[in-house]
């Protein structure tokens, strides 16, 4: 099935990582090109992707947040752990995996595709049932990431058991009284960490498949956070532990 | 102005910090009242606001998101900075205090003020101008966060020249290669956080007046992260050189 990929990151990113069949870029006609709008066409006249100029109102249906640009692109190709876990062999890193207990909103599962990538998590597990996937708009959310991460489909619990083969430790992010502060805990070894859904968590057979609890420091009135930032403040304590291997660019760190 | 706060945890927690003029609570004809239902309906009684039952499409015309329930209320109550500085000094605290620079989307603004209501920021500084403010959408998207947090609309600049006086270290967010890692910065004293806009940063005006840049540790293709993402995981590495002091509840540290 044909979809069309939206806005200038998004674009550019499906064409740097080049994992998916490009079928074409669409551009608007009154699209004065800027440097990233440049880079774009020279990747997609790289790879030989035809580039057609249309009206504007036909990005449109399309989507809101095309910026002018449109790529069309074949089904998302999602990984298989088999590769997750030599993406950690090759990277010569412990093992560093993500798992999302049935995120219901493709912003947040967007976001947290997003962080783990920033952060270096080798790969993300997706249940197959009643969970948002890795459409269009969630590729969006992630400002591109999702292009370059490795993605799996799985029954979650099979995967966990897996990953502990594998020599993991599994560690659920709740906000429960049983867990326990990172602070207490060792994050540096191979890992898996799981996010349950907004609002109910992990399912029960999930939850009772962690090796650890683990709940972030909270005070105030509210006392629990957006699903997708105490994700990502997980996968950043996570990283801490690890003395944020592999930093570079903007921020690097000892 | 009367405006409608809509959601069980928006409507609960503007009940609960009664920081606002209420003129009413409208449910759902239809809603059957479960636990949480129950307690918002007895904090409305104990505070002599009337409950009225009125047609679901009635509820639909105020917004989507209303699990049956709306609170009618006056506008929000911004506070000034002299509060602010209060909450610290009440709480024997160092400053702690989160500036946004024009962020311009409501659902990152609530996510960041409930991020930084649960680590016990003492106050929200926004500027005047071109900035998502405190909207019923926004205290939605912070589930209720922005009712307990102080806080301020001010002139940027003008609040770090005050900040600064009052003892405040001043660390600007940014992904820059002039910018430090955090590991490099002691974060444990009086401290205010600059979040910039999505996509653009601080203003010129508003970077200039920092004592320092930061940035988060960043890796993989993407190498930036959601605004609001960002700011909630600097906020956590503020606290956590704080030694999560007064974490309580579901994710106690040491």
């Amino acid at each position: 099935m044909r979809e069309w990929i939206l806005g200038r990151n998004p674009v550019q990113e499906t064409l740097r990582a080049g994992r998916r069949e490009i079928f074409g870029l669409a551009a608007a006609e009154n699209l004065d090109p800027d440097t990233q709008v440049e880079a774009i066409f020279k990747l997609a006249s790289d790879q030989k992707i035809p580039i057609k100029r249309v009206p504007r109102d036909q990005l449109d249906q399309y989507g809101s947040h095309h910026q002018s640009l449109a790529l069309q692109v074949g089904e998302y190709p999602y990984a298989d752990l088999g590769q997750v876990l030599g993406t950690a062999e090759d990277r010569e890193e412990p093992l560093f995996v993500l798992l999302l207990d049935v995120l219901k909103d493709p912003q947040n599962l967007g976001t947290l595709i997003r962080s783990a990538e920033a952060v270096g998590v080798h790969g993300v597990v997706l249940p197959y049932r009643r969970t948002a996937t890795v459409t269009p708009a969630v590729v969006s959310s992630s400002s591109g990431a999702c292009e370059h991460m490795r993605i799996v489909q799985a029954n979650l619990a099979q995967t966990i058991a897996e990953l502990k083969e594998a020599g993991a430790w599994v560690y659920g992010l709740e906000g429960s009284d049983e867990a326990q502060a990172p602070g207490e805990l060792d994050l540096s070894g191979p890992i898996a960490v799981v996010v349950g859904s907004e609002g109910e968590g992990m399912r029960r057979l999930v939850r009772e498949s962690c090796d650890f609890l683990v709940a972030l420091p909270m005070r105030g009135r509210i006392e629990s956070l957006n699903a997708a930032v105490a994700g990502s403040v997980a996968l950043y304590l996570v990283w801490a532990a690890r003395g944020y291997a592999g930093a570079g660019g903007a921020g690097p760190a000892g």
